[in-house]
Parts: structure tokens; C-alpha cells; sequence
């Protein structure tokens, strides 16, 4: 790993970032073509938050938080700290003082493949985090990693300046290229999800809104009473 | 797998239903001798729901919720869904839309070993949902399965029409001939239970009151005290 | 195993005990030197606990809770309950009617390294749990294990009287002979981050703070604006 | 759990259990309907087996192996034994010495979704073992359970007398009423790959040989050039 | 995700893949600066086996081996395929037949971060595999994919063309740009490793070969006889 | 954690190791009570293996092998080091220099709960490990922690200078007050399952040997014929 941390480097337009946030991750992810989404692996430390930045990535070896502090000196306001480590990893890499710290130089929250701890004093300071575990094992300072280089996270890949998008259902990545487009592929899904909520609620069924009748014919599903089935079954 | 819808399945009566949900799953677990729990990988999405209903049930190839489409069009009020996969699968099966339609539908709540999306909103509808994970990853609708056969889910067996009882204990199976029995046994041990919780609140021990101590005393259980304990170690 | 219940364990002085609970899981285990966590496996089945206790500890076969009975009978105020088994099992060993007993003996809280039922009824009651899974599987009553010698739980040792302080960052133990010192060096520790956190507040970077730029220099970090970089993958 | 033994279980015919035996788990498996397999957790102690026989099934209590000696007595010649636990359990609860026993009874194997232990000696006896975990620990006989009732292993139903195949691919289920069918589906099946083998060894592709071109031209995939898509990237 | 298959990929010569081949992963991820690997979760079917070969990669939805078959029409000799899907699965989705395809084409392996099945049979053909799982499990051609596009296995990227190795210790990825340095690094790192192990063999300390003395000693690591620990624990 | 080597560490007698490794872990396992086992997660990286050797213990940072060159040059002939970290890690730690440099030094064996490397080396040279995971990922030498202090490894602990027992059925922990002792307890309990092999090859049944049928009675087990079982259930 090339020992290295990158400055300067271009993010997405904040209003782009911000006009992302509100559709959240299922539906930005399906207006991306159902990518970018970051696994299971990443769970919100509180309920409720919705929220998107810049990304700005701290690659670490595991159980050594250098690169975190690092990071920090790179982050600007609008920016969404993404922090993995060379292995896996659950210690407890990141809590209050970091939180603290970021929150100085205004960035939105954390997503950590890896351990945080201070969950408490995190919840009541109402930053918000993505976590793959909590623990309050520390970590030393003592090995060199890189920061804003691309990272893989849960499966995908981060690049620094592109848009992390997090809420309850986890986390995604919009490549920065994305962005613009995705608003506006989102605002119209979101649109379509509208009038196919209004339409199920009054009692229309997925089968014919999405006209799935015929595929179910066409792969031979037989429909047949429970009469019918116990005798089959003889 | 035979690809199959079964209609007209016969339930449990709902006032046999209603009357066992108060008690609890593991109340009910214990009044039907210690059956029918299925595992610690079912976890409700919101905490402090209890809840019954008659069971549909939905098989599904991983990855495409196709199926569930179909089962929606088979529930009735009182009905709760019930849905697994062919293999693992952790996808975001389920979302917003489809609790918006099950709810049109009156079905009580849904029990799924696959993933679920959309959990902020499903919170604030108060659908209540168990699933073996949360995802925001998109599925298809491609490929057929069955509706309403008996599957396996959490390790235990579910045939439809079977009572699901679910809370923050995780989720089980009542079958459907074992429904009307189980109330009767679940208040018995529900009565023992508060006379039992009296008893042990006024400092009577557990040693006493289910007779344990010459269980322990055939199991050649000693007792010392700690200096003798630490002596008999040297 | 030897089957033997060890009363009269002499335990930390509650004064000390209580000194102890207000500085948090993490600070404590840094204080003590990076040690005495119990690892990512136990989660508190409330939110926002933070207690302490003398460890009591209950070694049981899997799938049976007899000797949290016997052990029940050794806890006095002060206490908290410490469980594990011979081997993995996540069946629902402890609910509501052993926290009404252990409640009853002035009991503070439990850790177990297995499974809890009656969640609601527990949240209700306000008995705070650490546990490693949530299972309404119930126990038998019928082989016999040990009270009171050292268990290891969660890769750490836990020996009975040794002080077990527990929040959302999870669990730890402080041995008994460390505990008085802790509360100094926890004290200290608090301080020192007091100072910390306002000069990071303040804006301080913790590149500066903790003097890692020459860290960095030494481990041949480079700093490459992001056009640098990208012209030097070519 | 209903404590029963359940003794002269009819069995599927020998000559129908000798006559899967050689097709494979993998190949029997897609001639049901790609049904009966039971999961990827039961993995074989040896490599290179590949046996068939009437499941006679044991329901034990988690670490406890009482009731695999009550379904010994119930084992005859080409049975194969089907152990699970009421919960998951890691434990040794066979070894060398059950082997023996079942060996004397003409029992082919042992399928267990638990430990095993003196996996040395097994091999050395070459007593084929399919196991979800090897474990020296030992357990207790102290708790009933069941023997020849309906059980669930690795997601999926096991009667006693339906077939159990088992090879390098894991494990799967033949109910007894689709065995015989079973046998000759599979031998069609077997009939067909080998030609599919032919041609493909001579240099058909996958893609013509099951006709998938349409089927990818009607998902909307595009071909291009390595150099069409860089550039289309920019 | 774009459906698209990629024609003409540009691959790593294939003197330099085979210069890389007899170093093994450990080697060359040292070589390269510790980087590529593709973690602990991909696994030999066959012990013994070293290989590399120019990748292939294909993009599945899970228990779906339509873009397999489009791959495989992709794969010229001294390739390696390598599978992933856009969500966890342990389906079987590569079995002989699909070997015996590659085969035909002098394709020298594969790696799956999925199930395969067919076990016995690929062990007997001598086709070496590396998977996330072992299953019997069945799956369709119904959804498309991707086919030669960067895929994310194994927490790394793998790009069309990269040289992919494999041994025992798992799999790894050399970018093509790298491959032809890294045999270069690989076979100084070779020679070091040889005199090392000559020294080492003869009876020198790594903490004298490797200089690690004066870290210790700059950490304040103590060295006691067990006689002064003991004494000290008091 | 206190940094610190522990020197001149009191061994048990070779001559009681050596009688303690042909008895096996599951044999010594049971003739220590059931104690000591190590869990079922090191699982060796040969087959057929059966040693037992010192325990020297070093306890290391994750991904850091630092403490394991402090190891090194603690052994004496007959030892076998058995490394842990301080939090889980399945980094390759240890490879076949190390294990050369072991040698050297007449060390048995390695027990390793983190990675390790050069599986294919490791088997060539005959080293004999046992180990958490396989992967090829490097580690640092940059962090100080602890030669020969207690430690635990997969739930149990081991002090140095205990016997360390490992064969295909994983390792267990010989305290080194209990290891003579333990010798003529699996001596006894060898002859003892010689007798039992004899009688149960011969034909005789568990349930007889052990005297179990009064205990199924006790517990009310009833004994059915399928035909009236199956009666039973309607």
C-alpha cells in the first residue's frame, strides 16, 4: 500500500449532496441501477438520521487509528468521513474526542467498517455514525496507512469526493459523475412510488400494477386449492 | 419445487388468534412444551410490538420477491406473511409499497428470513416486521416459487393458516391444531407464573420453590467457602 | 469441572464499586491499560445503562439454567450476576421471573453469554441485561455446573468479587486488587480528555495534540494533491 | 416436545437407496426439482464418500446425547443416522465409540447438525460422518427427546424412512414417496449432462447449447469493446 | 448496474503470468507492497494448487449463472474466471459442466465468491477452484449481468485482465500495470527470504535478523523472570 | 496490558507430556472432567496430527507479529507456542520463517488464534499448526505486548508451562498441576472404552451398557409404532 495522503481533492456541488439526501439509500439505490449499496454490514449507531456527504477516506492497518487523525486535517464542511482497515477489524477506532473533532471542521457523520465506541456520548451528541461493530477496545496511533485514496467498503468502492448517502436501511456510494443525474432519476422514481402507493393502498395489487400475471403463466405456476393440494399430495 | 399457489387455505379461528398474542411468545413456546421458536435470527425491525395472525406463506428464489406479489393477492384480514427464500439471502425483499399493500389487505405484520428496506418509513407506518436483516439491495421479479406450501423458516416448520405470534422475543408457530390448547395452557402458566413472580419478589429462592437443592446435592454439587476453595487449590 | 458453589467470596468495597460506574466502559478500560474488555459479543438489551457491580458468576451447561439458581442464592445488594456456559448456546436462559429474584437480592444487573427471553417484560421492569443473543428457547432445570470460580467470558477472565462495569460500549471486568487504582487513573484520564475535548472543539487538530506529524514523516507518508496523484498513476 | 420413540418406521426399499447412491447429491437434487438439500453447514469429516440410506432421526437436547442412544436400538441394516438439537449446539456428541455401535447395526453413516469428535479414529474406521462442527467437548445424558419423529436439518424436513444421500456437495433429502421416481429422473438427468458434457468438451458454449442468446438480447445486454467502454466512460 | 459484456479485453502477457505463478500469494502480496489480497473468505476445493491466470470476471445476480455462460464465450487460454454476485449468496452455481466448458477453452481456474457443487467430480478432473462455499443448490438463467467489468470479491477489486493468483494460502489480485515489476520484487524478495530462512535454520533470532531489540526496549517492554512476575503479582 | 517477557518459565515434565499426546484431546478432554477444552475454532492445517507440547504464550496487537519474534527466543525443546491477539485478527501472522526459526529451536507446534501463511510450505516442512484462519495478508512489527503471560485462546485459558494437546479434534489446555495426574485418569478411561468398543461392536447397546432405559422412563419417554404414532396425530 502506497503510504500516501492526498489533498485537494474535487467533491460533489454540496447542492447536488443535498438534494440527494431526502429520497434516502433504497431509493437512491434503485435510481442508480440497484448499485452502490454497501452491504449489511454497516449499522446506524442511532435511529432515525438520514444524512449525505462528501467522502473523504482514511485507509488504517487494524487496531491503529493514525489515519483517522490524519483524515481530519482533510475534511471540510459538507464532508462524510469513510474510514476501513487493511483486515477486519472491530475495535473501538473512533469515539467522542474524534467526534468532537469532526464536528469542529463540520463534517456529517461516520461510516467505519470497523469498531466505534462512546456510543452513548455519541447518541447524545447527535452525530451520526455507521458502524460494523461497537467496542471499547482502544487502538494505538503507530502505523501509516493512506487517506483519499479509493477504499473498498462492504463490498463497494468509495472514492474520495464522492457522495455517501446513509439512513436506517445502511449505506450507499453515488459516484461523483453520478450525482446530478441520480437526483434527478430519484425525484422521478420517488414520483412513480407516489402513485403506486396511493393505487396499492386503495386496494390495487402488485400483480397488476406490475402486470406479473403473465410471467407467473409462463413459468407454469398452477393455482389450486387447499382441496385440491392435500389430494395431490395422495 | 413445485411452483404452485394454494388458495383457500383454511385458518385458525381469529378469536383463537387474538386470545393467544397477549401471552407472549415465549409464554406460549413454554405452554406448548418447548416448540415451535423460530431461532435468534428473526429480529424485529421495531421494538415492543407483539402481535398474531394466521400464516401465508410465500417461498421465494433469493433475490427476486416475485412471489411475495403473489401472496399479497392470497391474505385476508387477520392474515400475517410469512416469507423464505430457496437459499440465504439477506436482499432488501420487502419494503414501504408492499407493507402499504398488505396493510390495505388487513394483514397484521410480515416474518421474513431475507432482508427488508425502507425501516424508517416502516416505523412510521408501525408495520410491524421480523426479518433475518436489513438491506437496501433491489431484487427482480423473475423467477416463480410458491404460495402457501409449508415451509421451513428459522428452523422450525410453518404450514399456512398456522398461528405466527411475534414480539421482541423473536418469533413462533402455533399449528393451527395445537391454537385453541395453547391458550388454555398458556393462561394456566401464565397464572403459575404470577404466583411464582410474587413468591420470588418476597425473597423466596428458585432453590425452593422448584425444589432444586437435592437435585443438586445427587449431582454431588459441594459447597465451600472461598478460603476453602483457595486452600484446596494449593 | 468440579460441581462446587464457593459462598463468601470476599468482594471489591461497593464505595469503590460505585466510584468506578460513572467513567464509562471505555474510559475505564484505557485507564487500565488496554484491558479487561469483554469483548463485541455482549449488547445491552436497553439503551443508555451504565452500572457497575461485584461479579457473581453462574458456569452452566448449555441449554440449562440450574446453577443460576444456586447462584441466586449467593448474591447480596451490590452484585451483579455474571453467566456462561461450557459451551456455545444462545438458548433464553434468564427472563423476567430470575430478574424479580435477583431484583429482590439487591442485584444490579446481569451479563450472560447465551440468550435472554421476556425482552419487554425486562425493559419494563428497567433490569438492565448485557447479553450475546435474544432467544425465547427455554432450559432445562438438570445438570449441575459451578458458582463462583473464574469464568472466562467473552475472551476475558472474570473472577467472583472482581468489579464488572457495563454500558452501551459493552461490558468489561475490573480485577478486584486494580479497582481503587482505576478509579484514580479513570479520574486522571477523564481530566486529561476534558482538556482534550475543548482543544479539539476548539478546532486543534489531533495531529497536533498528539505530536503525530513527525510519526507520519517517519513512516514516509507523502502528501500529493489529488491532480499530483492522478498524474502519477500514469 | 412430545418424548416418544417411535419404533418399525417403514423404510424406503433398499434397492431404491442403493440405486440414488451413485448419481450425487447435486444430480438427484435438480432431478426433484432442485429440492431436499440441506444446506451448506453440514460438511463431511471425510473426502470422497457418497452414501445413501433410510434416515432414522434423533431430537437431542443441546449438549446432551441421550437420545442417539435410544435411536440406536432403532437402527437395521442401511439406515443412516439424522441427529439435531433443539437449539444450536457446537458439542462432540458422537465419536468412535457410537461409530462402533452404529457399525454393528449395518448403520451406513451419520449426518448430525452438531459436533463430532475422534475425527482421527473416524477416518481411521472410514464410518462416513457429515457434521456442522468438529468439537471435543463432551456431553451429558440427562434430558429426553425424540426419536423418529419429523425433524428439521439444515432448512429442510427430514422424515424417518425418506432417503438421505450424502457426498462432498453436503447433504440432501429424498422423501420416501419420490424416491423411486427419484432414481429414474436421475438417470435421464445423468443421460442428458453426459451429452451436455460431450459437447461442451468439444467446444459448444453454454450459450448455445441451453438457447440463452435470446434471453440476454431481451435483458437489454449490450456487447462492446473493451475500447467502446473506456471511452464511454468519460 | 450497466447489463454489458465486454469484448476484447486487454490481459497481462502471459510470460509474465506465468513468472508470477511459482511465487505464491503470500510472496507476491508482500511484493507488492502488501496489497491485493483477496481475504480469508475464498477457499481451495482442492489442496495443492498454484496458479495464475489473466481474469475474466462476471457479474451475478445471486442463484442466477446466466452471465457464467456468457463469460465463458469471453475466456481465451491462460485465463481465470472470476465470479461474484451483486448480493451474498452460497448458491452452487458452478459445477462440472460449466469446468469442462472452461476446460475446452484453457481456462486454468476459477474463483467464486459463491457456492459450487460437483465437488468430487472437479477434484477428479484436476480443475482447481477457489470459493466462498460448497452447496448442492440450484439456480436459474433468468437475470443479466455483467461480464468483464471491475467487480469488488473479497473486500478487493479485480479488473478484466489482472493477473489473479491462487494457492492454499487463498487468492490475490496483481493489477496489470504491476505484474511485471511485481515478479521482479517477487524474486528479490525470494532471495532475501531464502538467505533468512538459512539463518533462521541455523539457529538466529528474528529479533536479531530483523533488529527488533531496540523497539522493544523503546516500547518499555520489561523482561522478568517468572520468579519477579510472581513475586510482583503480590 | 503490562508489556513484559516472562523468562525461565517452569515447564511440566516432558516425560508427562509425551505420556499425555497418544491419548488424544477428546480422551484427555474427558479425563480432566470435561475441562480445557479450546473451542472449535482452531481446526488444524494438516490432517492426522497428534502432539502436545510447553505452552510458551505471546500475546500480540492485531495484525502486529512483534511479540511472536519475542517468543521465539523463550522456547526450549519440547515447547509450542500459542499466540493470541488482543483482538480478533485473521491476518497471516505466522508463515514458514517463523516456523523454521521454531524449529530450530526443537518447538513442537504452533496454536494460533489470529492467520496464518505458507500453507502449502507449512505442510511440506511437517510443521504442525493449528490456527483461526488462513489468509496471506502481512502484519507489522511495530507494537509492544506480552511474552508468557496468561492468556486466553477460544474460551479457556492457558498459562505457560501448561501441556498444550491438539489433534484433528482441534486443542485443549493441560494445567500443569493436573497434567500426572491426567495421565493415569486417561489411561484408566482408555481401558475403560476399550471394554465399551468390544461390547458395543459385539452388539451390545448404549442403552444397556449405560443403563439408560430407566432414566427415558424416569423422564416418561413412551415408546409408539409409527402406526400408532401416526394414529395419535389425528
Amino acid at each position: 500500500m502506497r503510504k500516501v495522503v492526498i489533498t485537494d481533492v474535487p467533491r460533489t456541488d454540496l447542492e447536488v449532496v443535498d438534494a440527494l439526501a431526502p429520497y434516502g439509500v433504497a431509493t437512491v439505490h434503485e435510481a442508480l441501477g440497484r448499485t452502490g449499496y454497501l452491504g449489511t454490514g454497516l449499522r446506524p449507531i442511532q435511529r432515525g438520521a438520514r444524512i449525505a456527504g462528501n467522502a473523504v477516506t482514511a485507509l488504517c492497518a487494524p487496531g491503529d487509528n493514525l489515519m483517522i487523525h490524519a483524515a481530519v486535517e482533510q475534511c471540510t464542511p459538507g464532508d462524510l468521513l469513510v474510514v476501513t482497515t487493511t483486515s477486519p477489524c472491530t475495535d473501538g477506532m473512533f469515539g467522542e474526542l474524534l467526534a468532537t473533532s469532526l464536528r469542529s471542521r463540520g463534517v456529517r457523520g461516520l461510516v467505519i467498517e470497523a469498531g466505534v465506541r462512546d456510543v452513548a456520548e455519541l447518541n447524545e451528541m447527535g452525530f451520526p455514525v455507521w458502524s460494523a461493530a461497537v467496542s471499547a477496545q482502544g487502538t494505538v496511533k503507530a502505523t501509516a496507512g493512506a487517506v483519499n485514496v479509493p477504499v473498498v467498503v462492504g463490498g463497494g468502492i468509495v472514492r474520495p469526493g464522492d457522495v455517501i448517502l446513509a439512513d436506517d436501511d445502511g449505506v450507499m456510494c453515488v459516484p461523483r459523475a453520478d450525482a446530478a443525474a441520480g437526483v434527478r432519476t430519484a425525484e422521478a422514481r420517488m414520483e412513480r412510488e407516489e402513485a403506486t402507493r396511493a393505487a396499492l393502498a386503495g386496494g390495487q395489487l402488485g400483480l397488476d400494477r406490475y402486470d406479473l400475471r403473465p410471467l407467473l403463466r409462463d413459468q407454469g405456476v398452477e393455482y389450486l386449492t387447499a382441496a385440491e393440494y392435500a389430494e395431490g399430495r395422495h
